[in-house]
């Protein structure tokens, strides 16, 4: 059983009710309910925002956590250092990482990526298409080739990332921007999968393909060994002679 | 002194008047013209064809090649194996490499990549954008973010290739489509260089931001080291011990 | 139920009496009864010498094979361009494939990598110690760090393949050298994994962390998804305008 | 002209006399030595320590720096997270960085890295050997296969990095241990490369051939298209539509 926990920083549906009108319970609550339904035999779901204690993300938060779904926008620098170390320190271990939208800018990711994480954008609605470059990843198994997103804010390239072990996903945009918009990457025994539809201003987590692509980036980031915590370094003893 | 070779299957010259006539010099013409004006004290410029002995592959042939350019189209089944593997082994060597459009599928580009190199295809003209992926990358020097190109032939994902090392550029096409247009890949002491824009029925290869391109991939493919024969599979003095 | 098929070139057996009194069952029988004890719910083993019609390696084998063990060392020459290519297209469309020791010069994997595979080699016996470089590696799962195996030859670097998408082992030999003995690599939809130890004149394949690192590798390289032809090169439908 | 900068946070040599002895103008001063020596012409190379203004890495220093080399063990926590942050910039910009010894564990490696940098390790003194395993990378020209370090303390895998751009090292040391020695990263515009030889108990910034490797470092870090500032996130002009 995976337990998965879908975490939010809670801005956009306090503050802006064309959000909360197209998503109630939350963007967290969509992403969550995409999971829940898609995987339900094998996943229990949680949700939490930054305003809960320990900005949700505390010790006990993670124990109960394989893998975690982080959604985040406006409140970035809110993100306590050590909440980001904590989190890292878990995805060290195996825990699993699902990045979306514009948490491609959180904390969180930029410190387990190493870069800017800084690309290009546009907010005007347009239609994003989201083609699958790898066709035998486990993240695009039964997702339509391309999917086809008829608002969504434009990210484009540059994209400045590591290059990723995989690009499952690369969008078009109506303005014929491109984007690397599904990509992994491995850090200590953590799987990240970064993937960007899924703007505030559009329903796009209702969209029936985006959600079974969130629910198999949930199965492929799980730890499929359990938690391995990195190896500290530490004197080894002397081996024989080679 | 780099000293470049571009190859062409030559084909489409001699049996379609529409090509001769944007081409009179060849699409093998068209390349080394650019190269030969971006480049001019840093290089020597040949071309040649499927039609010389040895298929314009020949053991003299390479021996005087620093970076071979090779395009095709419809006869890639005419290339001899003891052809393809010459140029294997000098790109193993330190042969650089650039493959130009539709050479995605010829014996030799497939030999080095070890996929299938399908992609997917649409003939109806219509635009490409070629986006730079990484702007710090030696090709993509000088180039405009993004190179327009008002008709070319749609070449879309997925691309079944290996991971590449670098995704230099991605492209979009009118239809929407994405496909990763420039890519490179490292293959025993040789750099090679894939780049899809250049249809025989468009005139791409007078575009100046592709000459750009040619040029710049000219320089980055020309081995830096010199020729370096892959170590021939050999006893190794014992050493002593550990 | 992986169905696993392991295929021999078979001469040492048939040429070297030490060999046969080694493996009496055969270098193949040793490999598939690895599988065997430690996946015993989860697989069938099958076994092949190059002797068998179509060389062990016919249409109809390979329908009934998910995973392809091979192991070969004098015989490369005689396996036919037929044979590689029916193995290379398997592979491309899912099947995945261990390559075993001096398989590293077959043609089947020099086809699927584009390189030379050159290595340097020593056959005195001599300790190696495989050190895992990936501890949360499927591959890796049960296996102590380091595997001590107290006779092996000499595998040294350079080695000559395309830069691997993981690096599960490294080991050292008696006389200092080192060598990247585990790694894998994606060709189309097929996962390949090289694993060096196992010479015909050292009885490697008795070596119970040896064995789990095949039965590993069987399960990591099974398709996860089935099957997934590349997509042949076809046209695509024109999508309404971007 | 590249011009290098050597940085050492400069402990040992103030409190251990057998480390002063060693290395009476620093080991930055040993590094700058070797870079000076071995590319004269090309460079002009600067020295600075934690207890300099802005502990050595303020703006004024980095503007005048192409190529920063950086020598750590026992102050990592005092290094200023502004400090960390301005170089972390710096060579997301296109400075670039050479990171030695028990500088894995800076907090500006592992800024970049997004892992925990760990590894084994044994101070025990003992051989280390210095294997090519990228023969045609320029930072292996002209030196030795293997390069033969009398006396170093040993550093094993597992090595928790993301995976790297390329291996162009790999040790062995008299235990048996193996280590990826020398390998490459691209961060934003930077190239980084990561080298493990040259502990503090011994004289290894003496010998020729791991003063080649260091030359050959600064001339591969030096960043070839000058400095490019990543993208900022910024609004993308509406293009026509597709």
């Amino acid at each position: 059983m995976i337990r998965a926990r879908v975490w939010n920083e809670g801005w956009h549906e306090q503050h802006e009710a064309h959000v909360l009108e197209r998503y109630p319970e939350g963007i967290h609550g969509a992403v969550a309910s995409a999971v829940n339904e898609l995987l339900a035999d094998e996943v229990t779901v949680s949700v939490t925002t930054m305003d809960a204690p320990h900005q949700g993300l505390g010790g006990a938060d993670l124990d109960d956590t394989d893998v975690l779904l982080i959604w985040a926008h406006v409140r970035h620098d809110e993100v306590e250092h050590d909440t980001v170390q904590r989190v890292v320190d878990r995805v060290h271990e195996g825990m699993g990482l699902v990045v979306l939208h514009s948490a491609h800018h959180s904390r969180i990711f930029r410190a387990l990526m190493g870069t800017t994480c800084h690309l290009a954008w546009r907010h005007e609605g347009g239609r994003e298409l989201v083609w699958t470059s790898q066709p035998n990843h486990p993240i695009a198994e039964g997702v339509p080739h391309p999917i086809e997103i008829d608002g969504q804010e434009m990210y484009g390239e540059p994209f400045d990332i590591p290059t990723p072990d995989d690009v499952v996903f690369m969008s078009s945009f109506s303005g014929g921007e491109v984007f690397r918009s599904g990509v992994t990457f491995r850090r200590g025994a953590g799987r990240i999968f970064y993937f960007s539809p899924g703007d505030q201003s559009y329903p796009v987590y209702r969209h029936p393909d985006v959600r079974r692509v969130l629910a198999n980036a949930v199965r492929w980031c799980a730890p499929s060994l359990g938690v391995i915590p990195p190896r500290v370094t530490n004197p080894h003893p002397v081996r024989s002679g080679g």
